[in-house]
């Protein structure tokens, strides 16, 4: 049986999410079909009940199992003479690094500019919810979060040199062939591009270049997924 | 025959340079002896001659090899029944990114928080070059690079919040052992311990407990350099 795949639904069938963007390409690299299940926010519990606050869930062979990280580590585990998402245990150690990195400095860096093009996207049900959870968290109405944003885009992409010095000299931060460092990262890129027309990179950025590499695989599963560029 | 092993050399025989820690350690990981030779800045050029314009370089089976990250590669395919420095290439590939993030995040942090302190440690005949040369990298005084730095050690430390939620959840970047990922960082920092009083970091940052552990391998290896804490 296909392993079903809970992932954030938006409005127009936009999956912006970039938790679930690192399951959906992990399963994928993995080669495993499954049954995509679009969730809005506040559904989420009807799902994973009060075992689960968040998505992506996966099911796979009576079991749920939730957090972006730990899903690959089980699916790395069950699933260990698929090509491998980590590369061993040092690679998986490095991987916790990126994501350490990807969670503090590129998720800020990408909400600051397109936040209100998130609640812009999220389905009817959900945007009461989002605007007063993210006002809250961000301690300001969306609109001035996102406000100037053609001022500070320059300096996020500054934020993203350690990306760019590393992708200018391999195609993918997992060397020859992606693992699940660059899905991690993508993530972050894809949610505002799925999201948002603001462009947050130059097309002659390296960085721009390997999130296009990362969005051609399989079968272009980034790159066709409904975004604005 | 023991490699030789070209270590960059400070006054009172301080041994400052974050690269040639980066590849001491990697030598020490792979529990090789080495005959250590400091040199001075302007001593370069009569080891390595036109082929070679820093340190790290070690010489090896009558082979000598500059740059600290192509040592780590040279180490790891010439000894590879020793204990291995990056777990794969997909571990190689993502010491790249740490790589990155070290040289383009932590190393000018670091250098604009002690940079006056580093001159001051340089052996005499380098004096006149390491001022001349940073000043025109900076484009000010020395004095004035590391003024207000009070003020300033906050960010740094906040810079570094991706390695701190790593090393939170696991004892090396390598994961339960260390690898050269950890040696990348760790140069970094033991850079300023080396000749500088100046704390970077507070003793209950978890970075500077991971910078502790590092330092204890190899019968403490970086804890034993002269240094100021």
């Amino acid at each position: 049986m296909a392993i079903v795949f809970y992932d954030l639904m938006g409005r127009d069938g936009r999956n912006f999410s970039p938790y679930c963007w690192r399951t959906r390409l992990s399963l994928a690299h993995k080669g495993l079909d499954f049954d995509h299940r679009g969730t809005a926010f506040t559904e989420i519990k009807e799902v994973g009940g009060e075992n689960f606050r968040t998505v992506p869930i996966i099911e796979d062979d009576g079991h749920m199992i939730g957090d972006s990280f730990a899903i690959a580590e089980y699916l790395e585990d069950k699933y260990p003479d698929r090509p491998s998402l980590f590369g061993g245990d040092m690679g998986l150690a490095l991987c916790k690094f990126v994501h350490s990195w990807t969670n503090s400095v590129v998720h800020p860096g990408v909400a600051n500019l397109v936040l209100l093009d998130i609640y812009n996207h999220v389905c009817d049900q959900d945007r009461d919810y989002i605007r007063a959870s993210r006002e809250k968290i961000f301690g300001m109405p969306l609109e001035d979060v996102q406000a100037g944003r053609e001022d500070r885009v320059e300096s996020f992409r500054a934020s993203l040199h350690p990306l760019r010095l590393t992708v200018r000299g391999q195609e993918f931060l997992g060397g020859e062939r992606s693992n699940y460092a660059d899905y991690i990262v993508f993530g972050a890129l894809q949610w505002a591009r799925t999201i948002s027309d603001f462009r947050l990179l130059t097309d002659d950025d390296p960085v721009f270049a390997w999130f296009k590499r990362v969005g051609d695989l399989f079968d272009g599963m980034g790159r066709e997924a409904p975004g604005y560029y």
